[in-house]
């Protein structure tokens, strides 16, 4: 790998269409779903969202956009 | 869909004069009202703006302008 | 109306020398006073401003240069 | 005045060399002393700097750059 | 050294591929792992990422993008 | 001084190399150590840097690279 080429923003690309897990920032809450789209700022649009409380499952958010910066962390489903 | 042209902006754009619920960043509310208006900055021009505090209907604020780093995210009303 | 032609951040231009209430994001208090000047940050300038702490009136502050991010919403006054 | 032209920003400009007090985000403190330089940012340069807390005077603090994103509101000193 | 060349983002590029600590931002957690890329705006994408709360080993998270605002401090591994 | 030449982050390249104390937003600790470089954003690279924990001196930290949003403040060392 060369520095620099491969951003961490393509990493998040490269799960488009795939299921991740949002960690929000200050929050007990995790949300999970399929990476509908992404941007530059991390502004996240899911579908089939499901919203985890201290890891126990809670409701279902069905779509949601998120904003990048009450982003933490962004992980792909194993 | 193809990656990278749909951004998640587009999802919330063509949410304009239809009905939204804004989730605050830290906060126990959330604001249902129309959206009017949106920038890439995700600030938020909504009016018939009514306020929910734990789920629980709140005050009417009528029109208001929220600040896109403040919403932790924007869902469609079903 | 046209999407993306009114841009949330054009009704707050709307509002210059007239009564707004400006809500502090993570806090009890509103400011209520005249807008002055804002720019596109939302950044907001001003005066004859009046503190409500849950809703009750407080101090007089005079002139107040309020930085946008820390803002999470504007209104008109009624 | 005409809109759009005096920027929030242009009155905190006119208040380099004069005393100011900031107040800071999520914070009991005030910050009163000598503007010495700000930017675009609100990023600010004080001298003679001291803490207030709750009101009462705490530390001098003299000389300090304080970052724009964290303060909550700029004030000139009757 | 000459002021203004090596920036701080400079350190962290020459962390890539090491091993890193990363203190997250109001939060007990520290983040170790492989450094994989960073931005300009320290996003970071790690590997073999392990959570420690309180200074306490706690799960391994694998991969993981951090949203660089969310970032407190980034420290090389010793 | 002219207003508008010396940028408040002026002051900071200026005290590249020399002890600077950073107190870190919404956290009871201070980071003293010596300035190796800073950028435009206030992001901060440090060495030699000693943690204060109100005010009482904690572990050594080495080398940090701090962001610099999550910067309250900067002084120069006495």
């Amino acid at each position: 790998m060369v520095n620099g080429i491969v951003l961490p923003i393509k990493k998040v690309f490269s799960l488009v269409d795939s299921k991740i897990t949002v960690e929000i920032k200050d929050d007990q809450r995790k949300l999970q779903g399929r990476l509908v789209a992404v941007d530059e700022y991390l502004n996240i649009h899911m579908d089939d969202t499901i919203e985890y409380v201290n890891d126990q499952r809670g409701r279902s958010l069905g779509t949601v956009v998120i904003r990048g910066n009450n982003i933490l962390s962004i992980q792909p489903n194993l």
